[in-house]
């Protein structure tokens, strides 16, 4: 079987010219590419994908993010990312590897190395090297919550800072003027966006930003016991929430402090999870659509794949009114 | 003619039955499917669409922008457009009408009168009464360079912040300090995320943004007598413009001063019109890449009206280094 190292010998060029030549690159010459083409016709060299028939392989690499159970956030995404490949008879991994804090493993090799067309990236905070390693991938390449700039990217999510605002002025349709906010960890884009979005809802209604109504957690660990208290110590009626899960902790709390959403104070969530029409009072939440999610970083990526450099790409989040929100009671004094 | 009616009452199956059998609904056994078809071809039906053979009808608005000649922003992003359609077999008509200030028509209502299923906007100033006809449209609707939160409507356009960040960053690369912002009309989107894009990519590098470096003039008018000789007595070094027909006025201006670019002062377009590249000295611009604007305004269009929410999709513009920018002679001192 005639191989690209037997071609290079037979013309004395390079592995990597002659591979170039075999793919169209545009950095060889249109003669060697000729030549390339006409000796391997000869030799009777077949591509590997011509040799094997093997579907397109899509490398899905999650982390920092559940996906096995239906209640997960990633759950849908990988259902929709799925169905979306399957159309197109794409073979899907899926790699919960912490690949970003693998400092040994390099994307581009680990994609090469076990043939990989493309990869979609869920979950990633992004530390610097991987950073780098993106911003100069070869490798078709969707991102989620995200962006990186690199004609290879594509990068995808829900316009949270959109999400925010219509968490905003629900609040301030319904009368509320004293609005908390407890978002995820600072350093994520995800929690900046968030909280631009709060800031923009605010100014836009009128209503004053007080430092001491803004609390960081972090998306799952339970920062409520440390903020439900002092949001309503000082004059809180709603709680906006960067997540379900955090949003589910602050209910707890207000449970345990005795305190009933939304007669004493109104709680909005972020993302719809299913846990958030079950939670007492179901949650009125700013869904994001995980199936679309999903269906459209397949749609990137087969984009990206054909040349077409979308960068970015966002979803509407809708919001989802249920019973966790409600009329202010009587505005609480302002210290 | 045969109707969906005759084949049911021939088959005794409702006309929703025969019309989902027709159609490959999933929802009717493929037993009742073949019996449907079967039929339907004996009996020599044709669908509506088979009947009247019409064409998806879809009307391009156009104001503010020529589109007309080679050299003009639109007449690229016209061409991807109607390649793009031309393969969906779409029916494209364009329309250079002010809708906007026509306060008489109504965009809905015109759409559906002459039959059209979708639209894409390009180059309106959006005001308020048509901003509101958009937000609650339903008519699938794809909008350059513009934002819209609606889920018929799809927001389209190059990151514009990026782009002068990337103009910017060329710029301290060669190691100019002071540098100057010629921006377009200030009301539009597109300027204040230009403006954006000058202020983040200043605070990046560290340099210093002086109120009395950044003009507002408008994208086709002279406002470059206005601000270039003002700039220069400030100590400007570089003027990263807001577009090419501005860059193009900015070098006239320095020409009419004995100045030379990039010797005195290195100047910077934006959008890279057939233009650019025939200034003299040939332009250093931010590439708008506008045939893939015009593809992927019909790849939205398509995702729209098949149900696909997308709100906003972002190219990359590039910087194309042309012979306008250069090292800076001596810094001018600052005021």
């Amino acid at each position: 079987m005639t191989t690209i190292r037997d071609i290079a010998k037979k013309l004395n060029l390079s592995v990597s010219t002659v591979s170039k030549g075999l793919n169209g690159a545009s950095d060889v010459s249109d003669e060697t590419r000729r030549l390339v083409l006409d000796t391997a016709l000869k030799m009777g060299y077949a591509s590997r994908q011509a040799r094997t028939a093997e579907p397109t392989k899509i490398c899905v690499f999650i982390e920092n993010m559940g996906y096995e159970q239906i209640e997960q956030f990633g759950y849908d995404i990988i259902v929709g990312f799925k169905l979306a490949a399957a159309a197109k008879q794409w073979d899907v991994s899926i790699v919960p590897m912490a690949l970003n804090q693998e400092n040994s493993i390099q994307y581009e090799e680990y994609m090469h190395a076990n043939h990989y067309s493309a990869g979609f990236l869920l979950g990633f905070v992004l530390h610097d090297d991987f950073l780098r390693q993106l911003e100069k991938t070869t490798v078709p390449t969707v991102l989620l919550d995200n962006v990186i700039y690199n004609k290879n990217v594509a990068c995808l999510g829900v316009d949270n800072q959109q999400g925010i605002f219509r968490a905003v002025r629900h609040l301030a349709e319904l009368g509320h003027t004293s609005i908390a906010m407890l978002n995820g960890e600072p350093q994520s884009r995800v929690s900046s966006e968030r909280l631009n979005g709060f800031r923009l809802g605010m100014e836009h209604f009128g209503l004053p930003i007080r430092e001491e109504l803004i609390g960081h957690g972090d998306y799952n660990a339970d920062c409520a016991e440390k903020f439900v208290g002092r949001f309503v110590d000082a004059g809180a009626t709603a709680i906006v929430c960067a997540s379900d899960m955090i949003a589910h902790s602050v209910l707890r709390e207000l449970y345990r402090m005795n305190l009933r959403a939304p007669d004493d104070i109104s709680v909005v969530g972020f993302d719809d999870l299913p846990i958030a029409a079950y939670a007492t009072p179901p949650l009125t939440t700013v869904r994001q659509d995980r199936l679309a999610i999903g269906r459209n970083a397949c749609l990137l990526m087969e984009q990206i794949m054909q040349g077409n450099c979308i960068n970015r790409l966002l979803l509407i989040p809708e919001l989802v009114v249920r019973e966790s929100t409600g009329k202010p009671k009587n505005a609480a004094p302002h210290n």
